[in-house]
C-alpha cells in the first residue's frame, strides 16, 4: 500500500460532502490573530494555501481564480489607473493588475499581515515582484474602516475576501451598508469586481444574496463564473458599476484589448472566448440566483457552511 | 456526532484525490455480467446510480448531463427523425430525445439489460415513459457489432458510455476503427454527440484523445463542457459531423428553435445562453486539449484511472 | 484502484478518532422505534450488526464478546438454573447460556422486537436455535419496568445493553436506583454480569462510573476485559454479587468446570487461562478506573460519545 | 463544523481497514536513507512518531509498549548487567532498562541515526537522559552485521524493530539464521525479548512465524501481549531463552522484585498482575498461533501488509 498516501487534508463543503486530498507534506501550520493557516504540498495541486480549513489557492490552478477576478473588470474599464485591492494577501492579484500598462497606483488593504508575509515566503512567484513594485502600497488594517475614513476614489476596486463565516468579522465587507460606501469611492466610470461564492446550484445562496445586495448600490451588476478544480466547483464572481457592461463586450474586442492595446500576452485562462464563457452562465444557475431574495445587511448577515 | 453520517461512498479520481459522499441508504448493490451497480441515496445529491465505483447520474443534477448530451446535437440538426443511442441505460437520453417533435424512431443499443431494468425500477422518472414510447426500440447487444452489421443510417447518433477502463471492453467504442464505421451510419447531414471525459486540465487526456480520433473521420468536431456537481468537475462532450457547426449557432436561434419551432419549454439547464457557455471553452482547456496528440486505435487503447 | 473499496463504514469513537471499514455490501438499513439498524457485510469482519452507528457484533469476533459476557458468571455460579437477560437481541447470549446443562429457565427482556427479528433473519446461527428452546421466553418491553414490577428472583442476570447515549432512555438501566432493584431480584448466591464500556485508559470514565455505582449495591464487584478486534479496543465487563469472587477461581478449576463437570467443549475464546487473563487487568486500567469517582443516578446520568 | 479536524493521518492495516487520526499539527516530515519519518501532534494520542506510515509510539501510550517490551525479560533475569538493544531509536527502551540497578552496560545498535536524533530533539523525555548515561553506547550500523562480527555476549538482548515490510531489509533480523547467531551472543542464563507483531487473530501470521522460528534456537519461548490503544490492537511480544520461564513467575514475586529488590516504583503499566495478564493469552490467540506453521528463513522471508 506504499503508493497510497497516509497524510490527508479533508475539506468539508457540507456535513455530508468532503473532498480528500492526499498530502505530500504539511509545510506550515499556524494561527494568526484572524485565521488558521496551513501550507501544504499535494501531489495533485502542488503547494496549497489553506485558511480556516478551506483551500484558497493552489500552484496548479491559482491562475484561473486570479485571472478571472482581475481581467474582466480591468478590460471593461477603458483605462484603469488607480486600483484598490481589499484582501488579496497571496499577492497574485497584484501580479495580474500590474500587467495592465495604464496602472499608476495600487493600494492593497489586508487585515492579516502574517498571511501576506507567509505568502511572500512560501509562494514568492504568486506576487512575482508585485509587493516591491513602486506603484504598490500595502496597508494592514480593517478594510471597512479604511473605506469609511479614506475618501480617495478609484478606477477599479477588487475584493478578494474569504467567504463570510460565522466566527469571522469579514461579513461586514459583504453588506448593503458597506457597498454604499464603496460606491462613493469609485470614479464616475469605475467598477468593482469580487469573488462571489459557490455557483453549485444547491449552494448558491451566498452568491445570490451578494448579487442582490450589490444591486442596491449599482445599476450594472453581472455574475460570472469559472470552474476551479481545487474548489471542486464552478465558482462565482461579480462585477458592478454604474454603467459598464462587461457581458456585452464581444470576444474579439477582449482579444484586441489584451493584445495590440495592452500587450498582455501571458494569460493562461482568460481571453475573448473565456470571457464569453464566463458571462454566459447556464440557465439553472441564473434561475437559482434569481430565486434567492436575501439582502445582506450589517445586522442581517449571511454565513456559509 | 449524531448528525455526521457513518455510511460513506468514496470515489477516487486519482490515487491522491477522492470525494466523500455521506450516504443515507445503500439501496441496491449488485453485479451484472458487465459491471458492478450501486444505487445509493445521499442527502446532497438524492438517489445516485454508481457503476464500477463511479457516480453516473444523480437525482439532483442528471438534468445537466442529459440535456447537455442531447440538445446541442438535436438543435443543430434541422429536423432529426431517426436517432440511435449507444448506451444510455438510465433512459434519460430517451426522455430528452423524445421532446423533439420531429423524432420518428429511436433505437437504443445497450449491452447491459440488468442496468436498464434497475433504472426503470429505481429511477422511473428518468426515462419518464420513454421505454414505453412506440417510437422506441431497445436492443441488448454489443454496440460495435450492431453498427458493424446493421447498415441502417441515422440523423443523430448518441454515445452515452462509461469511460474506457482497463478491465472493460467498452474501449472498443472509442477507437478510430469504430468511428469510421459510425461515419458510414450517419445520413449525409447527420451528426453525433458523446460524453467525452473530464475537462479538468490535468485529467484531460481522454477528452483530447477522443477529440483527435474523431477528427480522423469527421470534418467538424467540437468540444463543449458542462460543470456537473456530482462529478466535481467540468465534464467534456463532443459533437461531430461532416458539415454541421453547433458552435456558430447564436443564442437567439437556439432559443427560437427550442421555443416557437419545437415547443420544448421544460429544460432546466439548456438554452441559448447555456449553448454559448458550453461551446466557449476556456483557454487552458483548449490549450491542454491541443497538446494531447494521441489517437485511439483498436490495438492502442487509452484507459482512464 | 479496483481493489480499493468505495463503500465505507466510518465509526467515530471521538471527534478526532475514527475507524474505517471497507464494505462489501450494505445488506439492511432501517430505523426501529428505538435505534437505527445497519447490517453490513465487510471483507474483514464478515457480516456486522450496527446500532446507532456503532458496531455491536460481527461474524468474525462475536464469540469473544459473548463468551466473555456469559461464561465467567456462569462458571462462578455453582449451579445456575434461572437466568434473566436484559437486552441481548442478537440471541448469542442465549446460545452461550444454554450450553450450561443446569439451566432450566431463561427470560430475555429486550425493548426492540425489530432488532431481535432482524438478527434471527440475518444472523440465524448467532442464536443457534436459542429462541426456539423451550426453556427460553422472550419479552419485548422496558427492562426497568419489568424488574421493578416483576418480583421473581434469578441465579444470574446478564445485561447486554448498548452504551448510554444522550438521546436514548437506556441510561436508566445503568443507575444506582436501578441496580438497587436488580439486587433484590437476585437469589442469595446469585450474580450479575454486564458489558461495561471501553477500557482504553482515556475513555474509561463510563466503565469506572458503572463500577462505582454497582459497588453501592454489591459487595463483590469485579472488572474484567477482553480485546475485541471490531471494537478496536480492550472492552470492559463487570460481574457483581454479594459473595462470589470470580477473580479467585484458578485456571484449572475453570477448565475442570467447563470440561468434566459441564461438558462445554466448543468455546473458542474462554477457558481457564483466558479467565486469568481477563481478570488480571493491567495497572493503568486499574488506576484510571480508581481515579473515576462518579456515581450514576437517575437524575445524574452519564453519557458516552 | 469548526470542531472537526481537516488534517488527518490515515493508517491502513489491511486494504479494507484503516484508522483515522485527526491531526493538530504535522511537526516534521522527512526521509532518512532507511524510512520515511513523520512526527505529528494529535489531540487524542499527543505527539506521535510515524515510520513508513505506521504509528510507532505516542506520548499517550508509549509507556505500555516500552514497559511491556523491557520489564518481563529484565525481571525474569536474576541480575541483568549487560544489555544489547537492537533498534530502539526512540530511546525509551534505554529509559526502562536503566531503571534496573544491576545494569552496568547497554549497547544500542540502530541503523538509522537520523531517527535517533529526531527522537532526541522531538521526544527528549522518552529517553529521559538515557543517551547521556555513561553506561550507554550507541552504534549506528546494521545489527545483523554487528552480531555476526562481534562475539561479545550479553545477559539480555532486546529487539525493538519495525515489522518486516517487503521494501525493507529489516526482515533479515527475523530469520532462523539470524536467531542462531543471537543465541550464541547470550550468556548461559540470558534471555531475549522482542516486539512480535499483531495478535489480532486474523493478522497473527507474523507473530506465529516469529514464534516458530525462535523455537528452533531456544528451548523456552513465550508469547505475551498488551493492548496498545494507538495500534488499535492487542500487540504481541516474545521472550526466549535456554531455561528462563517468565510465565511461571507469580505476581507477588514480580511485585517484590520491582519493589524491595530493585526499587522501581514509577511504572505505569507493568506490575505483578499485569505480568499475569500478559502471559495468559486468550484461547483463540493461542490456537491461531499454533495453526501458523511457517519458519522464517533468509531466503524465505515473511512480510506484513
Amino acid at each position: 500500500m506504499s503508493s497510497v498516501p497516509w497524510k490527508w487534508f479533508i475539506e468539508h463543503t457540507h456535513p455530508t460532502q468532503a473532498h480528500m486530498h492526499g498530502v505530500e507534506k504539511y509545510v506550515f501550520s499556524g494561527k494568526t490573530p484572524f485565521q488558521t493557516v496551513e501550507i501544504i504540498d499535494t501531489d495533485f495541486f502542488g503547494r496549497c494555501l489553506v485558511l480556516d480549513g478551506k483551500i484558497q489557492s493552489t500552484e496548479f490552478d491559482e491562475y484561473i481564480y486570479h485571472e478571472t477576478l482581475i481581467h474582466p473588470a480591468m478590460i471593461t474599464h477603458p483605462r484603469p489607473e488607480s486600483v484598490l485591492v481589499v484582501g488579496g494577501g497571496e499577492g497574485a492579484v497584484l501580479r495580474e493588475i500590474l500587467k495592465h500598462p495604464s496602472v499608476k497606483k495600487v493600494v492593497m488593504v489586508d487585515i492579516d499581515k502574517e498571511v501576506v508575509e507567509l505568502c511572500r515566503e512560501y509562494f514568492p512567484h504568486w506576487s512575482n515582484g508585485g509587493f516591491e513594485d513602486p506603484r504598490v502600497e500595502v496597508l494592514y488594517m480593517d478594510a471597512r474602516r479604511y473605506l469609511e475614513e479614506n475618501h480617495a476614489t478609484w478606477d477599479v476596486i477588487f475584493f478578494d475576501l474569504t467567504e463570510p463565516l460565522d466566527d469571522s468579522p469579514s461579513y461586514l465587507l459583504f453588506t448593503k451598508e458597506f457597498y454604499a460606501v464603496v460606491r462613493e469611492r469609485l470614479h464616475e466610470g469605475g467598477c468593482i469586481a469580487l469573488q462571489g461564492g459557490n455557483l453549485n446550484p444547491r449552494l448558491i445562496e451566498c452568491h445570490g444574496a451578494v448579487y442582490n445586495t450589490l444591486k442596491l448600490s449599482f445599476d450594472n451588476v453581472a455574475s460570472y463564473g469559472a470552474y476551479i478544480p481545487s474548489y471542486d466547483t464552478m465558482w462565482g464572481f461579480i462585477t458592478a458599476s454604474r454603467d459598464l457592461k462587461p457581458r456585452d463586450i464581444p470576444p474579439e474586442i477582449v482579444d484586441k484589448k489584451l493584445g495590440e492595446e495592452r500587450n498582455i500576452l501571458d494569460l493562461r485562462y482568460y481571453d475573448g472566448l473565456t470571457h464569453q464563457h464566463m458571462f454566459a452562465l447556464p440557465k439553472d444557475i441564473r434561475k437559482q440566483r434569481s430565486a434567492e431574495k436575501r439582502i445582506i445587511e450589517d445586522d442581517k448577515p449571511l454565513f456559509v457552511y
